[in-house]
């Protein structure tokens, strides 16, 4: 049953983890957004207090859309026979009943705002502790400016994290972006932190790419490096990139003066085969300038969709001939590892879910 | 095998019936009109007399359809090879052969033109008795004008009568056009009458709906009803609205000077997943009003779009998660028992069948 | 498992032929040309000395296309991780790897130019003799002049060869364009040559078709002649039509003066439910004359476009209800007897591979 190495994983994905949902400015007050995680349809809107609150988009009568309903101050009215039901995703009335029955009710998903996005969790409840969202304050910080993007992949969000954890595709997919000729000659080190994968790439005394060196405060050749953190709870890549005047000690040393990027990808599964991609470019430089901003989000954005071309394409052969066997080459160790990983979580949620049935 | 309650019933639908297969005027001399019912495509032309008949839309020689055939006379022609078929479905050419085999025929359907409307029987021949179509005249009456519509529905008919057989949608999905406040509070008398069910509405002395006001050869208060009866074989919804004076004895009273409408609606399953749906709404005032038939007809084509938009959308729902239960309430009464209903005659049906073969 | 004789046989087809895969200028230099044959994807390019490679479009490390690759000198690169593949489809170059595991390899296939057209062969390299490419040099000799087209079927390649080789619908699919009266009323001499089937029709004495008359050298009625040589194996028809004077010997005889078209048509499935379809109409008249081979292929189109209208209804009723039988005519001879060939070679290929597993 499960996926062999190399093959997609079609139907499988873990439930208890914080997802990223949407950007925060996506939900506005008086307004229903819907949006589906891990193929459940889910309405989001804000309550009275500007609070959000995440429902199942399905009426738990005869399973018309919330999101064609109608916000009444905290609560969301089916419109099509008029159930009414609370933030907490109780029935509080069926018209022409004198009384409500205990189990009409939608699914209710913990929902957390932090760094201006919003983060849902699908699986079990008692679980949801926003502790466990990623450290991650760049994306709200004024030192750190970013304008965050979102796509919609017709992929599975497997195959966007094979391309994430891989470094290899970068002179190739993105010869003409980001693509640098050294990255497919030279393996990341890589280390196993608890929450999944850490990728690191370092190349000292070379020269500053072109697009950073009217930012630059300094002269010469720099040391740089690529870190990326993978949480596998969540799809969430938290990139560390910089460049350092050379002898300052690099990532390690003082980073003062030194050219950084922050990056953050969050992929959230839609269905088996579509996926959310949500992400974010923070820098420590150029604050202020005008239009920077925009401009690097429009740079990676190309960037971006240089992979969407070629993961939507690939999925397409895939489900074609889903039974194609995959050959690893040494770049895939980190995709390879977390994609067991994901299938240890996976296989240990089944057997809690098998048990509790 | 059988949908438990509150499921959508694929792949089930009643054969012996009378259902509505078009508007007479749809079905024209010299052309052939071409539409499936209960997954079976099915052409519809009149012979030379303008005998409307109906046949297989499926060659029974290489399953070409027959609606890219030519009609020769009171026959029809295949124009891929040219087998010819009498209005019988008897194949009486074959080009080149001396002599047509006795099996070589496509299904002949049993067909009445009632009411300005074509029936058709798609199940046992021999069952097709036209005194089985249902009692309704009113659609070929100058005393109750009317305009009829259609509407192709990306819905499963179950999910469309349910629509119809529940008053409590009405002040929500139809909040903008016909939908009135109480209609959710108030249950219908039900009645379990040999065709189906029939379902009662009355409100006495309250005000005349202001689009009638004009219309209305008295003053004040009224007494109002609305009864609808379903007949089960057909799906056709037959319902008498009106209001008259209060102390005229509503709906059993004196009618005379009351305003009233006739309402008919005709579901045919088309697949699974889709239907038609024709309607018209005769009335008894307002004769000779220019454009008034049109208006009414526009006012209805609103409110039953209304309908339309919400059950696409819960179809689609119901397809993404087939297995999801629905909760019933205490409105859903009448719908249950017509699932049921169209459940034992359908399971009658298949025994019967699976005996004869 | 195997279909009855009348039902469209899916997942079947033969492996060992040449099909036709493109027109040569199709695919010129420094481009990929990427088509799927019988289910599997392929790309076409020209290695510097012009000559064809064709390669799986499947890159057999994460299954990426080869069409989104980048041709360099000979070999191709997948252009999302950077392995590089030589025109025979082993893997020459992993990035970052010092050698290459010798089961890095696409598949690749057999690839023959000939008259003017390209053909591949899909299934065991060794049985890939290009000698057994059908014997036809009217497409390349200036003596018989032709346009090649191309159409894309959305249907089964069984239903196009049931058309090929059926005259009984000439008369009525093309009734408009080249449809005589008498192909439906006289049944072809059938013969069996090792290599599919030959079909002969001869008519004497009857006068010249109009649109021929003004290339004629001669007076008068002629004696025609259209024979048609199917070869299973690759799904050639070719075809030779002409008209004599009377009393030349007709086909057998001088046909120094005579008026005569070859015609060749093949058809390569391209899925289970679509196909390609290559044609050409050489002739032996009107040579240089500005303009007729244009008007020639276009007027062939016309009627070719007739026969896919109705193939394509025919395939979407046969996908709609796939159990429905077809009942045979005399004129389905022919077409019977290739079913079962092909149903034969097929058999007999899955019994070598099954052994062979």
């Amino acid at each position: 049953m499960w996926a062999q190495h190399g093959e997609v994983i079609y139907k499988m994905w873990i439930e208890n983890a914080w997802y990223v949902a949407a950007w925060s400015n996506e939900i506005v007050r008086d307004a229903i957004f819907s949006r589906t995680f891990i193929g459940v349809p889910v309405i989001l809107y804000r309550t009275g207090g500007g609070l959000l609150t995440a429902l199942e988009d399905r009426c738990c009568h005869r399973l018309a859309p919330l999101s064609k309903g109608r916000l009444e101050g905290d609560a969301v009215r089916c419109m099509y026979h008029g159930l009414k039901f609370a933030p907490s995703g109780e029935c509080i009335e069926v018209p022409g009943a004198d009384r409500v029955p205990s189990k009409f009710r939608v699914r209710h998903f913990p929902v957390v705002e932090k760094y201006n996005l919003v983060w849902i969790w699908m699986g079990d409840s008692e679980q949801a502790d926003p502790e466990k969202i990623v450290d991650w304050p760049f994306l709200d910080d004024p030192a750190w400016p970013s304008k965050g993007g979102y796509l919609h992949y017709d992929a599975s969000y497997q195959l966007i994290i094979d391309n994430l954890l891989d470094f290899s595709h970068l002179p190739y997919a993105h010869e003409k972006t980001i693509g640098t000729s050294n990255y497919d000659k030279q393996l990341p080190r890589i280390e196993h932190p608890p929450f999944g994968i850490r990728l690191e790439y370092t190349a000292d005394d070379c020269p500053l790419a072109p697009m950073n060196k009217k930012f630059a405060e300094f002269e010469g050749n720099v040391d740089r490096w690529s870190f990326y953190d993978f949480h596998t709870r969540g799809n969430c890549l938290l990139g560390d990139f910089g460049s350092a005047p050379v002898g300052q000690g690099g990532h390690g040393g003082d980073r003062q003066n030194a050219l950084q990027f922050r990056h953050f990808t969050a992929i959230t599964p839609e269905t088996e085969t579509t996926s959310h991609y949500h992400f974010a470019h923070p820098r420590n430089f150029g604050i202020g300038v005008d239009g920077l901003d925009e401009q690097v989000r429009a740079f990676i954005f190309e960037a971006f969709n240089e992979d969407k071309d070629i993961i939507e394409a690939q999925q397409k052969i895939i489900h074609d001939n889903p039974h194609t066997p995959m050959l690893p080459i040494a770049a895939d160790k980190a995709l390879i590892h977390i994609r067991r990983e994901i299938e240890n979580i996976v296989a240990t949620e089944r057997s809690v879910q098998a048990a509790a049935e």
